[in-house]
């Protein structure tokens, strides 16, 4: 019933319109934005919001800074209006306040609004704000616009939009040429690596979709079914190895967990994704006893050679070694780093371990010689960690940890923390 | 690839938990609310916001009143907040205005996507601004609770995540069965008659879809192929008449427009919907030359037994008899009415004409005897209108209303106006 | 990936050529047959195949009758080849007999064939069949043609090509429609009486269906989900019932079985489909512990008034009063039916009866007053019998029937058979 | 509706139990055949159907050699009753004839109907062909039990049940993967290669499929969309290449043409997916003019180096050289051949010529230097050939060589061949 093709065959002809409306058109940028946040009727809008995006698509970088620089200064609030809304506004007045939350959003949201109306815009703004963030780096006078793109990618990939698929060997190779290019943690070699991660049949590959974006996975997570908890990522990734009976398996290990979409950096979906992709694999598979990670330390090695680490001197002459703290040394090591380094906030110093603790999760393993690659050794001498996440305290963990910044720590990691 | 049934499958086991949970919860559902936008984890979070629109379901209209009360008054803006961030702004900061207008945005927004992030939210949250809408008749001060759903469902139906559909015989009888419940103009008498209206070769029915509402309709179309401009709507909706090969057609007319959701009052998609619908047939059947309405006009025996329709004599004779003004009399009275007859506002008075103007039609034609059924005789003493759409004016016809209230009226009409 | 319409667009497009060729054919239908299965390039041959079956579809009657004779006689085999096949072959010759095989086959078994290369060509040789079968009653002579029909249709649709579905509310209306107008044993008197059936929690409907005939069900089973064995049809078609939880129920019955093809008769499915259904049903609900049917007995009434029946004095009264044989009295006379009267074979009279037991079950109850229907008084006072699928007798009960007729009788109908 | 993974799960389901059954299990497998072709119940003989396959996938070569002369010993046909049909039958008998067709019939036939009734058995009976066919080149006497194979499936694989795909970038990568393994004239090195073929907007690749075995092609094209008629594969194969708008191409190069399933030899498809593919194309893109292959010569240089080529001194002199012929010589070779060389029974000796001109195409073209790869070389020192589909004379050009093995010729071509 659906036909499939539909909007984007009309994105297709309706393309073919601003193309040819380009070479007369000598409107500047700027002031096509203004218009379509202004009076048009809604065959204009349209057309005026595609060729916004097409002549945005060829802009080189320093076109996109100064696009972005005219959005920032010519779409915000309006100086005026905000100033009636609040002296129209007393406290407690909720009626005046709604006005004054609309008075005081810039016309950058609308313009936002307004461009997503074109069939296939959602991803281009998307991409959109991954230039915007670039360019934020030289340019921090454009932190408000970027709000506006955060805000309203907040609301349209709330989690109740979202779907979750299961990407196997029967997904389209467009789909699954991106996993290749967006795997952020163990890199894929190519389709062989991935075929082995997708259709070995104790392997597992679960994303979120958005339905604006069909064929754009936003954050994926790798999964591999074994009987114990696994201490090296060279065991999961080898190519040689036995797969296994999933009816066989105990453990879901979450060896791999990517965010795929640079342009919606601090929306979160990794902890629904895991938790849902718990559910997923408990209904498929009643065997499944232990749902654990296998992460990266990323932070450890920068911690040990900065100031605060406190390292005895044999540690400090492993750091000076050709091979590192090994075997033993590595996870005392890493396990005091994990249970006492502290940003400022008081959230856990290690990124992973921050996520994974804030999820509810305990911090159970630490493995030497786990990870050999080469970032693996930088980061952390290869060491690596399991995150465990048992449902019936995912809740009271993060609690603690969101209260007070407390961790649940296994004694096994305790005991090397001493 | 996509296993349907997937997410519906995750609410059903979800959903068991808070089932259970409800006996021997205490905890007041304005509490929980309270809590859904604190710092609850994840997972709390979610069966929290399923247990919600659980309890919600089950309360009576008391209930959703209190509810809604309890909402309005306990999460709106934090008045604090607000004055610090009143008090940080100066005109021209573009910064201070962003937090401005995040400070002064309603806890009751957050809660609304915290709601929505529950699978199948979305069609349960535009249920509840439908009972929102009833409780507000009675109690004004909901408004500021309305303007929260109706800014969230302007962003989330956005335009760009509307899908098209054509509805035929190959549509799943759930839809199909809702086409026949929503149908509000010229009502669906049963399958039989559905049948000849989405099933015959000369019919067409198109509807937008939301991702999260797969089986809702949120608006229709209905579309009579014809040779001629049609100038009664039992012609198109007979029983015993002979379908015509789509392929001789030269006119589709718009014979029925339905807006199916009424929790998203306020969000249009007519005209869009009207626009892409064209698009659509223009490229199946490249041998349609015109695109027209055949609607009823609503507001024409009000205004004419109103006081300032200015009726002569006969005119009003004509009313008070027992068959009304017919034929050229019906006529020229609808003429004069759809041509002169404005709001406060300069709009014209009439909703349906209102909306095609707005849209870029032009008044086309008008007829008498139109519209025999028992509302087309109540509201217009049968008469209907046809509004054409030339993509070609639609914009200018469009901004010529835009801009001040100018109509576009055929010739035949403007000589029935004199 | 599979774009939908795809052959059928193809089919619309090619069947444009033939209809315009008709106007100037005046090759006799025979003579396109004998050209059909000659020397024809492909191109040829498809538009000669669809030449065929258009021309076809138009004849009355009497055409179609003299269109299946002139195949009878004039597409045969050939005396001469056969002949010489018979001489070279000696018993023993394994390719000889092949070759004899192969110079007996009828040339209307290839010409079948052939038009079958049409695309959608299946459906409309199996309906070319079913007036085959009628015109037979008049004309013995088209027995051989039949049998080339029913042995290309056991081959093609052999067991392994058919697809089972589950019926549903979310089916395209187009199969529905269908369901409605093909149940042959207790009609649906529409839409809402269809949806009861299809889209209440507690009722399941399954079918078999061909690739070929994407739309067209070639046999399906409605499946009543229960707490207990059921003993009247109207507990179970009621439109006030209230739906039980699936999770609860404890029996699954099986209480209507359709064929839908006409030209399908002789090639079996009905067996097939029942075990499928039980084990789907075993997969989905595992609390289900008894598989069986609420069947007709439709050779009940006949067999009582006839020679055979042996009944006794006040048996006799009670055939000739206005009620008829009631309660138990009703029972013990399909006791008696059931467990007594054959066919020369040595198969089960009840045709009903004879499929069930043939496919392994077991004569479990009888219940009288259960159809109250004009057919079910007319066929058998009322009664209706229960036979019992137990998935670990199946085999052994059916080779007990296949071997020399032995049929397993549940104690409670052993009693009343005395 | 159809809810995908149906029938696959039901084989995993029923696949467990003969596993376990074939422990215990001492029954010869001829003897399983036996009975599966006897009185089983459907059950039995479902689950007989899957240990006979089941077993025979372990079979090494010499166990398959085992069984299959076992069935052609001991499941052909039985004397008695041929010898009795035989007596039965008088010329023009046609019912006779059909018992007498039917009689000799082999139950090995029925052997492979009954165990295509297992789920997803239609790809293993396939394979079950291939490893006949080499077990036939050293057992002779095999080959009647081949015509088995081949009769049901010539019947099976019928034109009308095949779908055409286009497969492209959003195909699943297991479909995806057997284009590369299974595309035989010009090597695809892997997914970079393959996503030029299909994703690229100037190429297309279609192929036909069968329902029963969706995820296996049986016959695949390759196409390449471009302004004029080729002279050289590189030119389409190139990694560096421009890709063209398909809207301006003139051109469809058919440029690949690959068999999947060695168990289907015999059973063509390629005449119909040619034609087929045209009208694809046409109806898309109706700038298209011209419907031309890039074909190899396989025969080519066989034929030259053989005693009937004829010819000359220069000639003889470049077969010795170290390059061979090149040139204009290599195309006068080349058209010499194509035009003269025939087999036995009057077909083109060339196997690809002979293809194509059974089709209805015309030579068209020949091109020295086209195929540089080790095959191109070793076949046809890298001479290519042009046949053109010409719609208009499809069937002429297929009746004139069907009847007399005429065949046309380019006026170009007969130049060269001169």
């Amino acid at each position: 019933m659906e036909r499939s093709g539909f909007l984007s065959d009309i994105l297709s002809r309706v393309a073919v319109r601003p193309v040819q409306a380009l070479r007369g058109s000598p409107t500047p940028l700027p002031d096509l934005c203004a218009n379509l946040v202004g009076e048009l009727g809604e065959a204009a809008a349209l057309s005026t919001a595609l060729e916004i995006l097409d002549r945005y698509d060829v802009l080189d970088g320093d076109g996109r800074m100064a696009f972005f620089q005219s959005l920032a200064q010519d779409l915000g609030h309006d100086d005026a209006v905000l100033q009636a809304a609040i002296a129209d506004w007393t406290p407690g007045d909720e009626e005046a306040a709604r006005r004054l939350h609309f008075a005081a959003e810039p016309r950058s949201q609308e313009l936002i609004r307004r461009l997503n109306q074109v069939p296939g815009a959602t991803a281009r703004l998307v991409g959109m704000r991954a230039d915007l963030l670039r360019c934020m780096r030289d340019a921090t006078a454009l932190a408000p616009l970027d709000m506006d793109f955060r805000h309203l990618f907040s609301s349209w990939f709330n989690r109740g939009f979202l779907e979750i698929r299961h990407i196997d060997w029967s997904t389209p190779a467009e789909v699954l040429e991106k996993i290749i290019a967006y795997e952020a943690v163990h890199e894929i070699s190519g389709w062989d690596d991935l075929r082995r991660r997708v259709a070995e049949p104790d392997r597992r590959l679960f994303g979120f979709f958005h339905p604006a974006m069909p064929s754009e996975p936003l954050i994926f997570v790798e999964v591999a079914l074994t009987r114990d908890i696994p201490g090296a990522i060279t065991d999961i990734l080898s190519a040689d190895r036995e797969a296994m009976d999933p009816g066989q398996a105990k453990t879901a290990v979450f060896y791999s967990i990517s965010n795929c979409q640079k342009g919606l950096r601090g929306i979160s979906f990794g902890s629904f994704l895991i938790k849902q992709v718990v559910s997923e694999l408990q209904l498929e598979l009643p065997n499944l006893r232990t749902f654990v990670t296998l992460s990266p330390i990323p932070g450890l090695r920068r911690w040990a050679e900065g100031e605060d680490s406190g390292l005895d001197a044999a540690e400090r002459e492993a750091l000076t070694s050709s091979e590192g703290p090994w075997g033993e040394q590595a996870r005392k090591l890493a396990a005091r780093f994990l249970t006492t380094a502290r940003r400022a906030g008081g959230t856990v110093a290690d990124p992973v371990a921050h996520f994974h603790l804030g999820n509810g999760a305990q911090l159970y393993g630490l493995h030497a010689g786990a990870d050999p690659s080469e970032r693996g050794m930088a980061n952390s001498w290869g060491v690596m960690a399991n995150y465990l996440y048992d449902e019936a305290r995912i809740e009271a963990r993060h609690q603690a940890y969101a209260a007070g910044g407390t961790i649940d720590v296994s004694s096994t990691v305790r005991g090397l923390a001493r």
